[in-house]
């Protein structure tokens, strides 16, 4: 997507042909800084420090974090430990175990001398196969929309998304977002409400940031907000994206996302969840066994933006003595979910959706 | 409520016997400072500016805001228009329009020379009675969190609340924590979920800042975490404060408090609503008939909060670009209520359990 008119992607490998460039998305949107990441403990670090996030951004940078940590050492032990370092760094995308996996199949069964060239290739690969998967998600999304626009009467279609599922949390485009660019592209008249998404306020920093650049109306909202809006008919739609999708549709997302469901579902209004095939775990089925991710509390009880002369700050918002907890995820159960978008097409969240779109997948009883 | 070591009410007469003074609560948790207000435009501006904030406090605000108008003009036309002017500063809380009307009842009929007198008299009595209402709250709502302390097998009852709906909101004990103390100085255990409540913060600032000062345990948490405390049987009771209730049972309260109601709906866990008398307006059934205050953009844009040296300072969090909206109550329809607790008991939310507790408001059907 575009930035100051320039096209970027969210990590893309540096002109060296070995170190990995990413966007670092700790600093939007104040400053717009490109940060070069050189080694295996670099990558993970980006990821656990949030300077990447967002479930397939993860797994990209996870997969590079392999070529860098196989740089150090190609050996079979150092490819274990490196995958070890980068799959603790964040317990609940599952892109991040996915596409470690990926790395591990292209890498394991080469001799060592041809490996840092079958990882390099296959983390370009992922990338690659990222942006077409979100491309298409914005392709199968923007005809929901498109016919609800036609419902409209030239009034925009409002949509409301939490947290940032924009290009900036995959390699481009983006999940929950992709329906929108494309929809805004096709001239379709679109208003986005957008969950500041406390306490890390992605929504506020990131997502605001980018519908903003590419010129999407938008306002930002307290994330206790979005009931009321749909209580009063201002809200024709939620997308999301997920962290982790089970096989029968449970899907963890960004804290706050299931009170956001419960008001849709209250309300009537359609709540799709975006997605690419790397999101869904097949290995569970009950999205109550994801692990919930506990961030320090100190994210809760400070906050970080820009001082009136343009510095950036950190004030605390609470009583010192005070206590906070942070937890980072929440699942929504898939009978609050509308339906799935995913780069194969629009599903109900249902194991029978999912077969339809996935039938490599589909779960045999036995006998 | 005890500031160290000094009790306070959140607003009393001078010693000079005309002017008030309150807490500006803008200034909590870092300073606690006492304001004094001289006039009416004073006591306008507290109501606006938030210094003062929580229904019950603002009508004991307004009652003396009438007094200090009469001081500069005690005409017939003089306390009309420091009514309209005090009516006019939050359009939501009932107490205000309720504080009002008591005012002018009790000041129309006198003569001019007695007015000022009977003005100040009034106003007090509406102060020592919330106080008197919210101390009756929190013995009969205390009795919902022992009951619930019985099964707990010595853990602490996990009680999520909304907001400030404390004695800073009152004018002593508050009304949803008015059973946390009561029960808290009862020996009972039990632990608050504190939602921080933005855009304004009033749960990480006053709520925490009040509860810490009682010695109450508790814990801040993003206004996004409840659904997923409920979801992880993490809270036993939720417990909130209204600014409005109509005569059906539904409920406006901070933005976001209906979010919790779907949410302990969904989840089997019991939610409370604390209320004086005077928060009940019995013409209104439909609550979204209710108007919803809408206020500055900049309180959802804009954090203040303490630097590290010590000193306040404002932060915007999002891009320049954004614009925000800032809704600053919703309505949770009664359906999603457990019940009410009053100065007059516990009661369902229904029309039928208010009638029962306030039979002189009951509605008789026509004929």
């Amino acid at each position: 997507m575009n930035v100051n008119g320039k096209s970027y992607r969210t990590i893309w490998l540096n002109s060296d042909g070995r170190s990995v460039e990413i966007i670092d998305q700790t600093k939007l949107p104040f400053v717009f800084e490109i940060v070069t990441l050189r080694s295996l403990d670099d990558a993970a670090r980006a990821i656990s420090t949030m300077q990447v996030r967002g479930a397939p951004l993860i797994g990209a940078t996870a997969a590079y974090g392999v070529c860098l940590g196989l740089r150090e050492d190609a050996s079979d032990e150092a490819l274990a430990r490196a995958c070890g370092t980068l799959a603790a760094t964040r317990p609940t995308a599952i892109n991040l175990r996915w596409a470690l996996d990926e790395m591990e199949k292209a890498v394991r069964n080469r001799k060592r001398e041809d490996r840092l060239a079958a990882a390099y290739a296959r983390a370009a690969e992922i990338c690659d196969d990222d942006s077409e998967t979100c491309r298409l998600i914005g392709e199968k999304g923007a005809g929901l929309i498109r016919a609800h626009s036609d419902h409209k009467k030239g009034e925009p279609v409002n949509v409301l998304t939490h947290c940032n599922a924009g290009w900036l949390a995959a390699v481009d485009w983006g999940t929950a977002l992709a329906p929108i660019y494309r929809a805004h592209d096709e001239g379709i008249k679109l208003h986005v409400w957008v969950d500041e998404t406390r306490p890390r306020n992605q929504g506020a920093s990131l997502t605001a940031w980018e519908l903003g650049a590419h010129g999407v109306p938008h306002t930002i909202i307290a994330d206790n907000t979005g009931g009321h809006l749909m209580q009063s008919g201002q809200v024709d739609l939620c997308l999301v994206g997920t962290d982790r999708t089970t096989s029968r549709g449970d899907v963890a997302n960004k804290i706050g996302t299931y009170l956001k469901a419960l008001a849709a579902r209250d309300n009537g209004v359609p709540f799709f969840v975006a997605l690419p095939h790397s999101t869904i775990d097949w290995s569970l089925d009950d999205g109550r066994n994801i692990p919930i991710e506990q961030r320090d509390p100190g994210e809760v009880t400070h906050i970080t933006g820009r001082l009136e002369d343009g510095s950036i700050a950190t004030v605390e918002i609470g009583p010192p003595g005070s206590a906070a907890a942070n937890y980072a995820f929440d699942v929504t159960p898939a009978r609050l979910v509308t339906g799935f978008i995913t780069e194969r097409g629009v599903t109900p969240a249902t194991p029978e959706g999912l077969a339809l779109l996935y039938p490599e997948h589909r779960k045999t009883r036995a006998g």
